[in-house]
């Protein structure tokens, strides 16, 4: 038998974690359904050619290789495969592959596994799970999508039992405008040195600026003025044209950022603000861009981030636009499970266990089991004959709340929390709801 | 753009495939907890030393390099790993790594994809879902529990619109017990070769038994007789003692197989035969093996499939032995979904599409929509405020039920299928309940 150890970097639960990250998973799914969202799920794999086309998470895909393949098929680059990093090379394939078959504007949600060979650190995965909704459209996409789409995220967030999320928007079309009209002229790269601020601290960003787009500090101050503005209400537009550089491409994204944010808040107050910090890395992105705080936990970083891109994919005929956002479902469980932010009411689906006074008597405990299940109410039999505080010592371990006894008095069931026994039919008996499944807790709450 | 094409082996569902998908998970998990198992993820990879330690699959491995990796991680032969190919291999694994974490009798069920570098072909997936349940003891695991989980699949599979799965059931002890008293030595090959007999025919198990293990005619057509015999009640152990061979372990095996198909048949009459033709290749078996059929459809193979292990893992001072049986999720998917078996009454989970009037009135129908959301119902707002007429042709193009109109006479609803449109309230209406969410139907009854 090989060593066990933990794999650093591929979380995995216990079953208590289990059902906090089910649970999780659950809410996301059906208020993604609630907006009329189709889930689908994408093969885990993806040519390489496809995965190295897009983004720059790009150069820590994990490659496969069939133990028993031939040597020419190890050589051949072109049906090499990779584990999918992200779920957005993977819609964008999906969409062309079966675009004869969706409807436009397309709108789907994919849970799913992703893979990066990153050195791992706390909040950074290996493997971990994302939860992504997009829409794409066919050659167009309206504006309103961009306002809909953090919405629909802060609606799931905010029926999790984690602090709040925070949504933090930007808009590419407003910096560009900017850093062209301050003679900036290498926008991707400047853009990709103001998302580390945070990280670096402004001493540091000026000096790349100057470094790598030749940035005069006149112009790397007017860049970090702009990222230091933010607002929750149309209000910051006036701070961005008080900097006094403007274009038609700033403008454009000014009115798009104060239309997300004034529309947002009509809708869900206090939901998404303007802070024009927001750069995101990727270079597809063409209009809104969004990250996001888990309030409390900012040191985490961005926990549901994304954007608009005017071209998620294109055939050469039609082109696909989108926006969408994908929450970092394993960076939020690690945090909450790990400190018990979040605790289940106990740690199997089990309500009730039936006693099995005799071997002889398994039968009668299977039938009454089968009642029970039935009627939605999780049950198993003990798995012994053991005497009867044994039986009930098995149900306390794992939080079970009921054990059901057949008695010279008929059919019994007992709370094993306060000890109360009653009469019961296995056909009609019900737990209080709250016994039914397992909850979830917040224990510091 | 790299060229898309499908990947041969890797099945991808429309929006609509998914909706089945995902309601036949939904059903086996469900059915999986009203019996009281956890539910489990493990990561998708294993080291490469554990996946060869087990199975005969262990050979169609997917191997993992990562792309920026250094010459020497890639030579580090322990250090490698592998897409897992059942669940298992995992399941032995993390029993062993959280053993102090969990309590014994450990029940598990485990919902995954797993990936295998298999030549693709009808009903043959490299990478597919699999739906295990298991349990595991520590040291000691009463026989009841072969009797137990076959029933747990039964009772799963029976919930599914999809034919009726008949499981059947052999035993190790009787199988070893009968080649020994009749002299042929090499159990784990006879039986390996009898598992090929629906395949190849009684002729070249013939030739095989005599090649392989050195078995006379007469030891091959004793060993094919054991294999003809089958019965759906205790009355088959006549059959077998029947053909004068007997032996201690053949009796014990026998009596745990009669008592199996005695006990689950009066539980669940019909669920479970004896069939002494199952063999099951793998040589980690010791008790109940189990396959089935999908009634119907029987030239898929067995779609759901186990048996009793004495030693699912040991650490040198801790034995855990188990049973469990696995279900080929996306085998019995492929035949539904592709042959339109079941079919969803729509392909979104929309049920109210609400119509725009004007852009202007944009936020009024997002607000609509929040109201129904509120209240549990799928709903998403027109993308457009083309003419009524084309917003309808949207939803019917979806499938979605209803249209939701702001008009001069107030708030009202449309069903586009039958053209019924009444005034409603969005904090009250409800739609019918069978139009909430899509529903599964089998078109051809």
């Amino acid at each position: 038998m090989a060593k066990i150890a933990p794999l650093s970097g591929f979380p995995e639960w216990l079953p208590a974690g289990r059902i906090v990250e089910q649970e999780v998973l659950d809410t996301l799914r059906s208020t993604f359904e609630l907006h009329g969202f189709s889930g689908i799920e994408t093969r885990a794999v993806e040519p390489v050619s496809q995965l190295l086309s897009k983004g720059e998470t790009s150069k820590e895909i994990y490659l496969l290789n069939r133990l028993q393949a031939a040597g020419d098929e190890k050589s051949d680059r072109d049906a090499q495969l990779g584990l999918h990093f992200d779920l957005t090379v993977p819609l964008s394939r999906y969409v062309l592959e079966h675009a004869g078959h969706l409807d436009f504007p397309f709108r789907r949600y994919q849970i799913q596994k992703v893979w990066r060979g990153e050195r791992p650190q706390d909040g950074r995965f290996r493997e971990f799970v994302q939860a992504d909704v997009d829409v794409v459209g066919q050659d167009t996409l309206a504006f309103h999508h961009e306002i809909e789409l953090p919405l629909v995220m802060v609606d799931a967030l905010s029926k999790l039992p984690i602090p709040r999320v925070i949504i933090k928007a930007s808009n590419r079309k407003l910096a560009q405008g900017f850093y062209e009209a301050i003679g900036i002229e290498d926008v991707e790269e400047t853009l990709r040195i103001l998302d580390k601020l945070d990280k670096v601290g402004p001493d540091v960003v000026i000096d790349l600026l100057a470094e790598r787009v030749g940035a005069s500090e006149a112009q790397a101050k007017l860049a970090l003025k702009l990222a230091d503005i933010r607002g929750t209400n149309g209000g910051f537009a006036d701070e961005v044209l008080a900097l006094g550089h403007t274009s038609a491409l700033l403008e454009a994204g000014l009115e798009e950022l104060v239309n997300l944010v004034d529309g947002a808040n009509e809708l869900m107050p206090g939901a998404i603000e303007a802070d024009l910090k927001i750069a995101r890395g990727l270079d597809y992105y063409t209009g809104s861009v969004y990250e996001s705080v888990l309030v409390g936990h900012e040191d985490l970083g961005s926990v549901c981030s994304g954007g608009r891109y005017d071209s998620l994919a294109s055939d050469g005929k039609r082109v696909f636009p989108g926006v969408g956002l994908s929450i970092g479902v394993s960076r939020i469980l690690a945090r909450v499970i790990g400190r018990d932010v979040v605790v289940p009411s106990r740690k199997v689906p089990t309500a009730v266990l039936i006693a099995v006074n005799d071997e002889s008597e398994r039968r009668h405990a299977e039938k009454t089991a089968m009642a029970l299940r039935s009627r939605g109410i999780s049950t198993e039999v003990s798995p012994n004959s053991a005497k009867f505080g044994k039986q009930i010592k098995y149900a306390d371990k794992r939080g079970i709340p009921f054990v059901w006894f057949t008695t010279d008095d008929g059919e019994q069931v007992k709370d094993i929390r306060s000890g109360e026994q009653v009469s019961a039919d296995p056909h009609a008996w019900m737990p209080a709801v709250e016994d039914l499944q397992p909850r979830l807790l917040n224990p510091e709450n």
